[in-house]
């Protein structure tokens, strides 16, 4: 295992101890050589050379250990939520949420890789990890809610299109994991969130072509479908 | 607890033993005197007047037996799925599917509403529910995939649009369970659905005010945010 791959945690840089750092890497060195359900939070920290009792101050459980940077991501994409402003459109703000996950996955490929193996064969690692899925649709979920406020099936709203984002963010996640991390994690992330953004009205950027007080005017016949007149406008504005 | 609400299987009607439902009737009814985790499957048998290998005959653990029918439901879903031909708008279908699943719980309020309660204050049980959900979503998600076998995306839009339906469906879901099982499922759930269906192209049945050829003219700033946009679109299309 490489260094790169054993410490998904930013131990040296942000005065985390380095003994949760080795915690990890000495359980994925385990998990890896003798599997996960072969592995006892004893060999764990006999290999780390700590107490048991140092284990549990940083890892409610075994299971706890394969997700290490889960909580702190969680934060960090709930502290980028809340960081933008109102002019932020909602879509986009979730979506770039959502992307700023998946990079910080990107950040350790070796680890990434591993873990997905790892979760793939212990069947109770996966519902671990669907319990981690859904606190982040969760989270996505209430940042809208909140936006949505007051608009006619907000509610709804809000929680289809964080199933749509994070749906689209586990394509797009899969898909470099089995590319064993060398796929380009940034362009297949915005690849699958533009097709959420698409399908929910949320265009790119506006044209820098026309100035802002341009009017544009649509005609449509009512019976049109929907994503027909919308797409009709995105062109009319220039940002389809 | 009514017997309405005790037997959610179809016991006497397809040849289920009635054993197993008097077994969930005997659980569910020790779960709400006493509460979940302080009912075993000891108290569960002597309630019913049977032996403990009966009950694992019919349940793995003591979670299997607050979702009796999970299996069953899952089943008729995918049967449903595929009965339906090439013709079939695909969005169309999956949305019919999970209006499927709400009827099914709309069967037997009393016990779904028992059960959501339940749910809801057992950690151990939201896990487990997770997992069903995740079930049902990949079946939908499976569905979707091989009838958008050989287009472009058609994973990722198989993946997102899967995900999309089942939130829908568990935000109504949620709602006529709020309800106390006393709120309009069928209407509920179609409400819902029809969100997933605009967005992803498939258009609810036309409007019945209005011809289809009536005009609609929108007149929008060109820096007016494209989302700001949509929703007057909506509101004029009567579809918001």
């Amino acid at each position: 295992m490489s260094s790169s791959g054993a410490a998904p945690g930013r131990g040296g840089n942000d005065g985390k101890p380095a003994m949760r750092d080795a915690l990890v890497a000495a359980a994925f060195r385990l998990f890896l050589e003798r599997g996960y359900e072969q592995t006892t939070v004893d060999d764990i920290v006999a290999l780390a050379g700590v107490g048991r009792r140092s284990f549990f101050r940083y890892f409610p459980s075994k299971e706890d250990v394969v997700f290490p940077d889960h909580e702190r991501c969680l934060a960090d994409m709930t502290a980028f939520l809340y960081a933008g402003g109102d002019d932020d459109e909602p879509v986009r703000r979730v979506c770039d949420a959502a992307r700023l996950v998946l990079l910080m996955y990107a950040e350790n490929p070796t680890f990434s890789v591993q873990r997905y193996h790892l979760t793939k064969q212990v069947p109770g690692l996966r519902a671990y990890e669907l319990s981690v899925v859904w606190r982040y649709e969760r989270a996505l979920a209430g940042y809208l809610r909140a936006r949505f406020a007051g608009l006619r099936d907000g509610i709804l709203r809000a929680d289809v299109i964080a199933a749509a984002v994070v749906a689209a963010h586990n394509n797009a996640l899969r898909a470099w994991l089995r590319s064993d991390g060398e796929g380009d994690a940034e362009t297949t992330v915005d690849h699958a969130l533009g097709h959420v953004r698409e399908a929910f009205g949320a265009a790119p950027a506006p044209s820098v072509s026309g100035g802002p007080e341009d009017v544009v005017v649509i005609v449509s016949r009512r019976g049109a479908p929907l994503w027909r007149v919308v797409q009709e406008l995105e062109s009319a504005l220039g940002r389809g």
